[in-house]
């Protein structure tokens, strides 16, 4: 493995002290008190209490960087370094007791991803990627599936319900049509470390925020995965289209999820 | 929590030890080796190996029950007793590195479930149940979800390559439209044990075989949740459609169910 950069360093050991930090409440979870809360758009106190934890120990230890994550305003930064954080992805999970959930800090300078942690703390899996200095899970290096076709592994989807319901259907028809199976176990960044290290064989979602995606899309191409380019001049604030997969059976994917989400096959997505 | 019984208590112990011999395979996984053999249908030797366990651990202790599983052919027994299991449930999951597999025991009276044990020994959860005596999860009583809509939580769905696939489709497109959110995280089993839990608010499949759902949906009905009743005469050697869901939500999913699947409202599923 090689070194880690400073930040990277800091950033594992930020995301493993985080994710500590959401198992306590994860453990004492009495999942009666949050039935009548609404689900996917639930905001627990945990998630809370983590980003507040993340964005302070942030701020001391890089005052000049920018944050930008989903519960609090944006922090402008001078040095070009934005972190892009997610306290807990897969919050559904979180909230219903599916230990599925993790924490994730990517940093990008000048729109370009440089670092990605995912820390799922329910199996003590520590996914991270530096850029050109490869990917790895709890210090080794792991691979995008080489899966020749899509009969072979499952394909991952999230589906949000600001999102064209339509679109996902189109998607899992056409997958289903073509022999592939869909998986989708709501926490997307998870979904996306699994397909870095080869675990499921693509993700396609039609709109992902940075928080939810950056990190885990850079472990899929340091792991010899292939994504669709992302535009290092909006992703950071507006988020992204995702199309990802090991490298043999990427095109099939491209297609397929282009064609459901109405996507021209030259430009970036939207 | 009531005495368990005696099969009960076996069961619970039987499918923990076999957990672990799985654990102990799953952890050694090099999976890379398996990425040129089939997806869904690859049986590994780790599951041949665990059936093989718990088949020998029956026979010793229960000799004139009947066994019924997917790998090995199936055991007359003269008790009335039939043991139905699966030794890995979410083989797919197992052989890719996805920590959510299971060990899934149940054992069936002249075709009515009577016990029904799911080992999950990646968050060493034990999901247990047996008939008039409540469900349980590591000793504490589990309840199913009393989610009043399918906007506040999953519902869950299996896809085996070999069912229609249009049916999938209907049934995920009509439970959008409906609001709701679908999940599948490739271990049915596990999924129903969820259930159960109240961690999903439901689960729909055209055909499950017997040893993947009898366990889990006995759970679910001594959670407090509700299911499309089983065929007692062909359940065991044939399977059954599955419905089953928290009890607000559940006609809901049935409406959704029957209608994607063509199955008439007032008669049993095939």
């Amino acid at each position: 493995m090689p070194q880690p950069s400073e930040r990277l360093a800091f950033a594992i050991d930020l995301a493993r002290r985080a994710a500590e930090l959401g198992m306590k409440h994860f453990r004492s979870l009495d999942t009666l008190t949050i039935e009548n809360k609404g689900h996917q758009d639930l905001v627990s106190n945990a998630d809370r209490e983590v980003e507040t934890f993340i964005r302070n120990a942030l701020a001391e230890a890089y005052p000049d960087d920018g944050i930008v994550g989903e519960e609090h305003a944006s922090v402008e930064g001078s040095t070009g370094y934005v972190w892009v954080i997610d306290p807990i992805d897969g919050t559904a999970n979180f909230v219903s007791g599916i230990p599925a959930w993790c924490v994730v800090l990517a940093c990008s300078f000048e729109g370009t991803t440089e670092i990605g942690v995912i820390c799922e703390p329910s199996h003590d899996e520590t996914f991270w990627a530096e850029r050109g200095k490869g990917a790895f899970l709890n210090g080794k290096p792991i691979r995008a599936s080489q899966s020749p076709s899509l009969a072979q592994g499952s394909v991952a989807t999230g589906f949000a319900s600001r999102q064209d319901g339509d679109s996902v259907v189109r998607l899992i028809a056409d997958l289903v049509a073509q022999g592939g199976v869909f998986f989708r176990n709501a926490s997307g960044a998870l979904m996306l470390a699994y397909v870095a290290s080869g675990r499921l064989i693509g993700y396609v979602e039609q709109h992902m925020n940075s928080w939810d995606c950056i990190a885990g899309l850079l472990m899929i191409e340091e792991a010899g995965g292939e994504i669709m380019p992302l535009d290092p001049a909006t992703v950071v604030v507006h988020g992204t289209g995702v199309i990802a997969g090991g490298p043999h059976v990427f095109p099939q994917i491209e297609t397929i999820a282009r064609k459901a989400f109405g996507w021209q096959s030259v430009t970036p997505a939207p």
